[in-house]
Parts: C-alpha cells; structure tokens; sequence
C-alpha cells in the first residue's frame, strides 16, 4: 500500500532510491526515537527535535502545555515531520561523490489534539512503547495532574515520502579509479550500552526483561 | 563569547539546561555529521536532514544547483536549522518522567551563496573535513564541471542556542520510589563500524591514518 504521490511529497533529486509504500516508511519511523517537527514561528520555518509513536497511519507527541511547538502546530492544523537514520558514511576517491547511506522519512499530515483523558492515555502509551517496547506495563502511569499538564497530539499521515540509500563509495568519473587515494564506507548505528540502575532503585529491583530485550535486540556501544 | 538572547533563541521551557556560549554550542556542531534544515515549502513548514561544516561562525551547506531546499533557503536568506544528539534513555518509575539525555543545539543564520570557485572550494573543504577530519587532503578536490553543478552556501550564526541534559531517571513524585518498578539510563551513542575497503580500491592501497583515526576517535559498534 502506497501514499500518493503529489507535488508536496514527490522525490525529485535521487528520485531512484525514493519510497512511497507504508511498510518501508513505518519501518523507518519505528527504527528512530526522535522526529524533527518543522513549525514556523516569527515568519521563519523552525526544527525541533522531539520523541514520537506511532500506531497505524497516525503518529504522537507530546509537550507541556505551556510548550511553543504543539501550541504551533495545533493552530496550524497541518504539519511536517521528518525522521533520518545515519547508516555509513561512503568516502570517495573524488571530493564531489563523497556521500552518506541512510534512511529517511518526510511525513505530512494533520493535527489533532487529544483532549480526554482516555485519548491522551492511548497517545502516551504509544509513545511511551515507542520508547521501549513494553514499558508501559512496567512504570506507574500517568495520573490526572500529569495529564493536565500534557498536551498529547495525533498526527493523521495524508502524505509521506522515503529515501534510502545503500550503496559503495562509487566514484562517477571512471578515471578516479587510477587514482590512489583510499575508498571505501564507515559503517554507521545508533548503539546502546549496558542499562545502568538508577541509584536510587529499590533493593532488589533487578533488570527486567523488556530491558534486558531492548538493549539484546539493538545494536551495541563497545565497551 | 556568548550569543545574544533575543525573543528567537531564548529557550523558556527547561531553561536550566539552556546554554548560549559559542564553546558549547560550537562543540555541538562539530561532534554531529548532519543538521536538520528548515524551509518553507508551499506555505508549510518542513525540515530536511544535511552534511554540513563549520568555521568560526560560520556553517557551510552543498547541495546540487537543482536542490530545492537550497534554492529556498538563498531566496529567504534568512534560515534556522537544528542539530541533536541522544545521549541517553532516561527510563523513571513514572511514565510521566521518561526523558532523554540529549545535547542540542538550535541556529539561526544569514545565507549567502558562495558563487566564485574559489569561495566554493574553501565551503567544500570545510564540508570535507568535518565528514572526516583531514579527507580534503587525501582525495580529488572537485574540477570546474563539478563546481558548476554544486551549490555551496555560507550561513553566517546570528543567533543560537544549546539545550544539554545528562541526569539520572529522576522521578518528580516522591512516592514512585516505593514502587517497584525498573528505573535507570540506557546509554546512547552513535557508534562507527570498521572502515569496509571498496571493491574496485586499487591494489595496494591500504586504509590511511586520517581513515584509521577517525574510526579509534570515535564510540564504536560492538561487532
């Protein structure tokens, strides 16, 4: 199943390694934790880093509400938001083909705010599974001052768009090739080290296992 | 040196992890590869992942001469772009708690494109190197037909700002340390694999020093 393809979400540059299935964007939106939410603000487009979930075709945030951001882009109604994933830095003979593999997603879509307790339970429990999967069986979820002072936000996607990349360190002018300089790709991850127990955890509290399967199902630090 | 605090860059959420001086926010730009840009593009806000390099106060972008985000950017000539780094998954007692230790840093900058071969080269070299330090020296620096087709822009800093926060999985409830619930950090990091020789490397060309060193100065993946 694929988005459609319209002016706003259409690849034109490298347009061979652009996607517009749902299996490869959803796979990309839920390999990352963080998401850039573009918003204008004093007439100037803006980024911010933020976490997210996803469940289907709509993502969620979160913020305080006193936070400029999901105040923005809630009037706006609309919103883009963009997710990228570094996966190896590809080093030419030649300056000019010098280039990064990766995996990107551009997303459009509209923007609901939840408002009732139940609706903004079902956003958080997203995001917070998002996080780690399964953490929300295992931390004492939100009461209703911490929901007062949350803003939760439903993004429906309407438009989206993927770019992969893949490749070698592939020089486009063939005579480079003589040449002696070192080619070749630094492979790239987000990794993670060992969790460490918070110091004030109470006695006998171990790891969990959704810790434990987190940290054993991702990519690791070398320590 | 610190960067003015004007209505734009001042971060009023979470201001204790705010910082304006030129060191940190300087030292943020460097430790990442790419930066998140934001554009207008039909009347929405959108942001779009870059390389980049950094001298002084100012950031160099490329892009090729068809790029529509870089053509939007020079016609604005006004352009504020972020850059972030996760440190760490901060996972509390309390869903409500859940955070990030992240290094982060917002700019807002004048743009200028850099027209003559000369300009561009020294924007190409400072993109080069902050890839992998010292590569401009060991490689074939661009030729006229590849400068004719790249686009190199000079965004002076104006303003900016960096948000930091490294702490513990600190619960604002006292309560929820009665509970027994896991609470801890899960280190992040983004972590570089072995440098992978190309396939057509020529023979006897063997992994340089600025390659070697780039991959032993940096967090690297378990493999």
């Amino acid at each position: 199943v694929e988005y459609p393809k319209t002016k706003q979400n259409t690849i034109k540059r490298g347009n061979k390694k652009a996607h517009y299935d749902k299996k490869t964007i959803y796979q990309i939106l839920d390999n990352n934790e963080i998401c850039s939410v573009a918003f204008t603000m004093d007439n100037l487009a803006m980024s911010q880093p933020i976490n997210y979930g996803r469940n289907g075709d709509k993502i969620y945030l979160h913020g305080h509400k006193k936070n400029k951001m999901t105040e923005t882009i809630i009037q706006n109604g609309k919103v883009s938001l963009s997710v990228f994933q570094l996966d190896g830095m590809r080093l030419t003979r030649s300056a000019y083909n010098h280039s990064v593999n990766f995996r990107s997603a551009i997303i459009f879509g509209d923007v609901k705010e939840l408002t009732t307790d139940e609706e903004k339970l079902i956003g958080l429990e997203c995001i917070i599974n998002h996080f780690v999967k399964d953490r929300w069986n295992h931390c004492r979820i939100p009461n209703s001052k911490e929901l007062n002072a949350t803003r939760v936000i439903e993004i429906t996607i309407t438009q989206a768009s993927a770019k992969i990349a893949n490749a070698r360190a592939i020089d486009s002018d063939k005579n480079d090739y003589d040449l002696d300089y070192w080619a070749g790709v630094i492979p790239v991850s987000t990794c993670y080290g060992q969790p460490i127990n918070d110091e004030e955890l109470k006695k006998d509290v171990k790891i969990p296992s959704h810790i434990l399967d987190f940290y054993h199902n991702h990519q690791q630090i070398k320590e």
